[in-house]
């Protein structure tokens, strides 16, 4: 029930690796000029095509990474290195993930100014302050498809609809981590210029990584070297995982719509245990099913992530990359939910595996925990 | 022949990683605090432990990254825009690889003054201009400690005494990335402060490699976020990953004299047929026996290349990452090779698995080829 953390490879992805690092015809480093360099160069470009016709792009706006942090780096940092003279501007919101966090706080120690619109209790950004944010000097806004904590889901139409109005010029970078192979994505018809995905977030591996570029972004490298992946990502390709990521989004993918049925029911069994048993839902009704965030009363968090872990249940206070540095959400704290509520909030998430059971299982585990700790 | 490309999983090293993505206990996000995230966390420290004490350092002085590129970007970057104070002043020679190459690029293009020392004959830096060379405001030298294209190996006390003397703030960060594994490295006693290496040379897979670190040395990171790996990089951790390289490593140390000898043979014997055949060896003698740099003559390098192809024998001409773009080899020119020679090099390079054999048939399919084009 951390499937927003990570999730288990899938047996399929677990095989084609397996096969193909004992490939001996499939090691070659793809720059090589022989037969055995020229076919893992194939098998790269295969694999990238693969993933680009999912994703409804082609392949050459596609650049493997190491996971979806060094995607999202590469994009903001990168995006704003090659681009001095858009401005100096940025939007995003305090709700976003560490790792545009990150990077966004290097933007700002270089001289950028980042206006942080306010997030409404939905979860969407407040979309007037937004409107108005838009500036001349805006170089990209960027923001969370699916948010990591809350499943609050970004109406990408509404946000591109105002951006062509206010600056064409104003790039949109989305964060697409926890929306790759739950949401439907077609990145092109978003009309986006900038998008990161992570493997391990969909059944593939931890280790890889997703970047979307439009083609014609000038986008500087986040690592320079030999000049791969047409000069945007230095380093010797990896084949293999290209193949491993390729194949996990298309598992993911193929039954998109009848998960997020099953799962959305999921989400329902919870929250009606949940506020039957006197606690909170706090993620946002019309957000992501695979994501639900609440509060069990005055039960602590931490209390209640080790009492379910005894019934082999494992969920998350807040997200797991922030999970041993904040006591309180951030995300929630951007929604302005109460300190008091937001401090006992447990994040519970799914994966397309999630069965009904597990959600029985699981709200059995919950009324049990609330009997011995009682809900104050 | 071609091992300094990139070379074959271990298929000890295959099996460690079947077993570890199968395992249902070893998924965890290592952020995560339940007890899959602190199994996972338990695994990466122990991965990185264990790499640690075959390379005689402290764990937490080593990043797992996603390969060398990243690590040597990381170092020179991150060392550099966390030391502003240190100077603005770099040292370095033309003949390293590409992903130092570029990084001191985008560092030239933020300012950064780079002296580049002329490479002796033999690949050795011009000691002399080298000592001249470091000033009060020396941020670091950066140089390989086997060149990829001719195992020109650094004799780094050399290199350390003479920083010592002159700057003992001037960091020194060393490319190791083909001396993993091939030459005894004991980090701790090279009294250096940054160090980089691959996986993937050395018997592991793709999208792996590490950073060492020195303990306090201050360095920004190059990717931002969730502040894993002690903030130095952030992203979930690979216990995996960790865990495949700390293997690869274990294996390629455990018989690393023994290596040695017998690939100081295979050298042997390729280079008394190459000279024999009226061919010149380009590698210094006392360089690494593992990479071996010559031309026959007049015969094209890609010629060459393709015609041993036909007799499964993989060559490369300059480095795979240059192979590409370059025609001629930047190390050979920068160590003063004519160009008429350069132009026609060919790199062979062995690893711990080349057997005399396989050096046998080299000869016997280079003998035919050169009967087949001549020597010119």
């Amino acid at each position: 029930m951390d499937n927003a953390a990570t999730t288990a490879p899938l047996p399929e992805v677990v095989d084609l690796i397996r096969e193909d690092l004992s490939d001996p015809n499939q090691f070659g480093n793809p720059s090589s000029l022989h037969r055995l360099g020229m076919y893992s160069e194939n098998r790269f470009s295969v694999a990238m095509n693969d993933i680009g016709k999912q994703l409804h792009v082609s392949a050459d706006e596609l650049i493997l990474t190491s996971g979806g942090s060094e995607s999202i780096n590469t994009a903001l940092l990168g995006f704003a290195d090659a681009n001095p003279r858009l401005g100096k501007h940025i939007i995003s919101t305090k709700a976003e993930h560490m790792a545009s966090l990150g990077a966004l706080r290097r933007l700002e120690q270089m001289g950028y100014e980042i206006t942080w619109v306010p997030t409404q209790k939905n979860g969407e950004p407040e979309w007037s302050f937004l409107e108005k944010s838009i500036r001349n000097d805006t170089l990209f806004i960027t923001l969370t498809h699916v948010n990591n904590e809350t499943g609050a889901t970004l109406p990408v139409d509404r946000l591109v609809s105002l951006r062509n109005a206010r600056n064409r010029k104003t790039a949109i970078h989305l964060d697409c981590v926890q929306s790759l192979g739950k949401l439907p994505i077609n990145i092109s018809a978003l009309n986006i210029e900038l998008a990161s995905f992570s493997g391990h977030k969909i059944h593939c591996v931890k280790g890889v990584g997703l970047l979307y570029k439009k083609k014609g972004l000038r986008m500087s490298p986040l690592i320079c070297g030999g000049g791969q992946q047409r000069g945007f990502r230095s380093g010797t390709e990896s084949p293999w995982l290209a193949r491993a990521l390729a194949l996990a989004i298309r598992k993911a993918t193929e039954r998109l719509d009848e998960s997020l049925l099953s799962i959305s029911e999921c989400k329902r069994i919870l929250c009606d245990k949940i506020t039957c048993l006197g606690g909170v839902v706090l993620s946002p009704e019309n957000g992501s099913p695979y994501i639900l965030n609440a509060a069990l009363g005055s039960i602590r968090s931490e209390i209640l992530l080790h009492a379910l872990e005894e019934h082999d249940i494992y969920i998350s206070t807040v997200s797991a990359c922030a999970s041993k540095k904040n006591k309180t959400s951030h995300v929630l704290s951007a929604m302005d939910v109460a300190e008091s509520i937001a401090k006992n909030a447990i994040r519970i998430s799914f994966s397309r595996f999630t069965t009904e059971k597990d959600c029985r299982d699981f709200c059995q585990a919950l009324e049990k925990t609330i009997k011995i700790y009682g809900i104050g």
